[in-house]
């Protein structure tokens, strides 16, 4: 049986293209990229010219890149760096974000609010779509960043960053700070483009950010490979000291293969990023319109303004992870609320923050398509989800019966 | 011309056998080990098997190994993460260390005074070996944790871990402390044990240290993989957030690929490890005798109490970085002071605190040998160094007479 992978949201395999020039790398041109000799020169070399690349297709400057080891660590980056750096200019410095962020904005949140931070977590619709009325009143002189992701893991609700950013530079014109004099672009914005750059704009000055994570492992480049973009003039504080790599924002020997891996993967995931998002979008269309065709069955997350390979469905009277191992066993690999956390019993924060009760969020399935994905697959998938999801509801009906009986 | 490297210690290639195992998690492979359907368990039992290889090597059990992105990060995460954690337990807490460390235990030694921490410098004798009686003078009941490299990076000198260990538990047996009331392990004894893994013994119970940092690119492993042992009981602080991966110790979606690799490199490495060290031992004589025949040269770091594979030697009247460019036209790569700081024109810390002054320093340089260097690449080496010696202190004696006519 050959199985197929509906979970590419989650991560995705390497692409032949990117592991052959990563190869290289890891063996015949492995230099240390701070040495000075040929094979120092050599790494240092393409790691320059991936950073170049990178730059280009972000229409960035080289050294408005910062490599680091993941999205994860991006993100850590981004919010530790960047509060812990301009506290001081802040009587009680605020910072503000969504609820349905990824983890690594929430938990990172967490611990800066123990470091005295305010952090306001600005509600969704029931699209999963930020309020921006609500970020226009959370917005004081005392903000000192506003993070928002920039399409949601779970729900691939995209957020309107380039709406949100000129409501943040319209806040910036009316109210002077005691921060903005000294670094103008105060409040800062970062946005967490993890699950962006498969499909949609990444480049920060369409979006009119000042931060911005990406990583290779959800566009067939490499994992714990990834990038913050902090605009220049923006000072942050490392989060891991050493030998001063990375401008002195990211110590530890350069990740040469796997960062000229995520440099690739992005190089050839833009070329054929336009065809791509219209094959999908009419793959997951079909998907979502015959997966409706369930009985009790709905859509989580916005009907348009999702990313192009997200389906998150919700399917009433089944038990979510009863359903993926059941998939699981046909061959299909699908994940209910995120695979990040799929350990976790507790019910999924972002189903929770577009109003779904616990009971029926348990009953969510996320499926992902990617560039292996074809009609035929939706096809098959289709089939065996029907198949899966009347098994699993016979059950479900037996067990009330028998409670029933109980009684 | 075939090139002969000698930085070995900057970083290795990845050998066949390493990359081979980890072509195939980054392909066929690819799952994201925290999802439950097939391509998730796959990967998380190779990730589990790796942990228990690597467990079974070091004598420690498999929840003692938390997997990093290199030996910077896990250092990072050792004195991060325990002083962090542990500092209310201590009025003043005291951290103590060697002068010739790594600047990745140096640099989070700043940033921890910083933070409130005391932090003591051991110095070291003429041969770079930690003078055991400031250690005893050192300790005191704030001592909150003590981190001592096993092998130094630049002079190759091995530190006498289980004596300093022995030290320190006798201060524990006689000195009852608030600390150890509530942690009886306290004061931690943590080890940079990254370049000894390739020929020293590295299990923690006999060398009697609570934390241990690894990595993989020293020992033909990929680069940006490390591990951090911790003995079971001892809690630390994250310093990356997110998920919750590794414990909830290090966030991120788990570097699968590179984790096999390095307990693959691990494995390799420890079975043939006694007799690549005895071949390397007497190639490492040899090359140092015949070096030592150029006049005005002499020995940096222990005689014998240093890495198999380590040479570094003062040549006078030379300036290192000329002496460096010169080698690498001939072919050979070598360094002076460590790669991870060649950039920066300081005088090596390390040669600093083994009593050179500056302008000897700068004539040093350091040659690591590695799996694949034969004795006719040494003597090949050593007939360049002799040409290009030679040349440079021809240059530098005209350069001396050309002044001396100005005069």
């Amino acid at each position: 049986m050959k199985r197929i992978y509906l979970d590419h949201a989650a991560t995705t395999p390497v692409r032949p293209e990117v592991k052959k020039i990563m190869d290289a790398f890891q063996s015949d041109y492995f230099g240390n990229p701070s040495a000075i000799y040929f094979e120092g020169r050599q790494a240092k070399a393409a790691l320059d010219n991936a950073r170049k690349l990178i730059a280009k297709i972000l229409s960035v400057e080289a050294d408005e890149i910062i490599f680091t080891n993941g999205g994860t660590e991006s993100i850590n980056l981004a919010l530790l760096g960047i509060s812990r750096q301009h506290r001081n200019l802040f009587k009680k410095p605020r910072l503000i974000t969504s609820r349905i962020e990824h983890p690594a904005v929430l938990e990172t949140m967490k611990q800066l609010a123990k470091e005295g931070f305010e952090v306001i977590y600005l509600p969704v619709d029931k699209f999963g779509v930020v309020k921006t009325e609500e970020l226009k009143k959370a917005l004081n002189k005392q903000t000192l960043l506003i993070s928002i992701m920039y399409a949601n893991n779970e729900i691939g609700t995209i957020q309107p960053i380039a709406k949100i950013a000129k409501i943040i530079k319209d806040f910036k014109n009316r109210v002077g700070t005691k921060a903005q004099a000294q670094i103008p672009q105060f409040p800062l914005f970062h946005t967490d483009a993890c699950q962006a750059a498969g499909s949609l704009e990444i480049r920060p000055s369409k979006l009119g950010v000042n931060l911005m994570s990406l990583n290779a492992s959800k566009i067939y480049g490499p994992k714990a490979s990834g990038l913050l973009y902090v605009k220049k003039g923006i000072e942050l504080k490392p989060i891991i000291l050493g030998g001063g790599q990375e401008n002195k924002l990211r110590s530890g020997t350069e990740n040469v293969a796997s960062w000229i891996g995520l440099a690739e993967a992005l190089k050839l995931g833009q070329k054929e990023k336009a065809a791509e998002a219209k094959r999908l979008r009419i793959l997951r269309d079909y998907f979502i319109k015959n997966l409706l065709k369930i009985p009790k069955t709905f859509l989580n997350g916005h009907p348009r303004n999702r990313l192009v390979n997200n389906i998150n469905v919700t399917i009433l009277d089944i038990e979510g992870e009863a359903l993926i191992l059941q998939l699981d066993k046909y061959g299909i690999s699908a994940s209910t609320g995120s695979a990040c956390h799929s350990k976790i019993l507790q019910p999924s924060h972002v189903l929770m923050a577009i109003g779904l009760d616990p009971a029926t969020i348990h009953g969510s399935l996320r499926l992902t398509l990617g560039r292996d994905t074809k009609k035929k697959n939706v096809d098959s998938a289709l089939k065996v989800i029907n198949k899966v999801v009347k098994e699993l509801r016979g059950l479900s009906a037996v067990n009330i019966q028998s409670n029933e009986n109980k009684k």
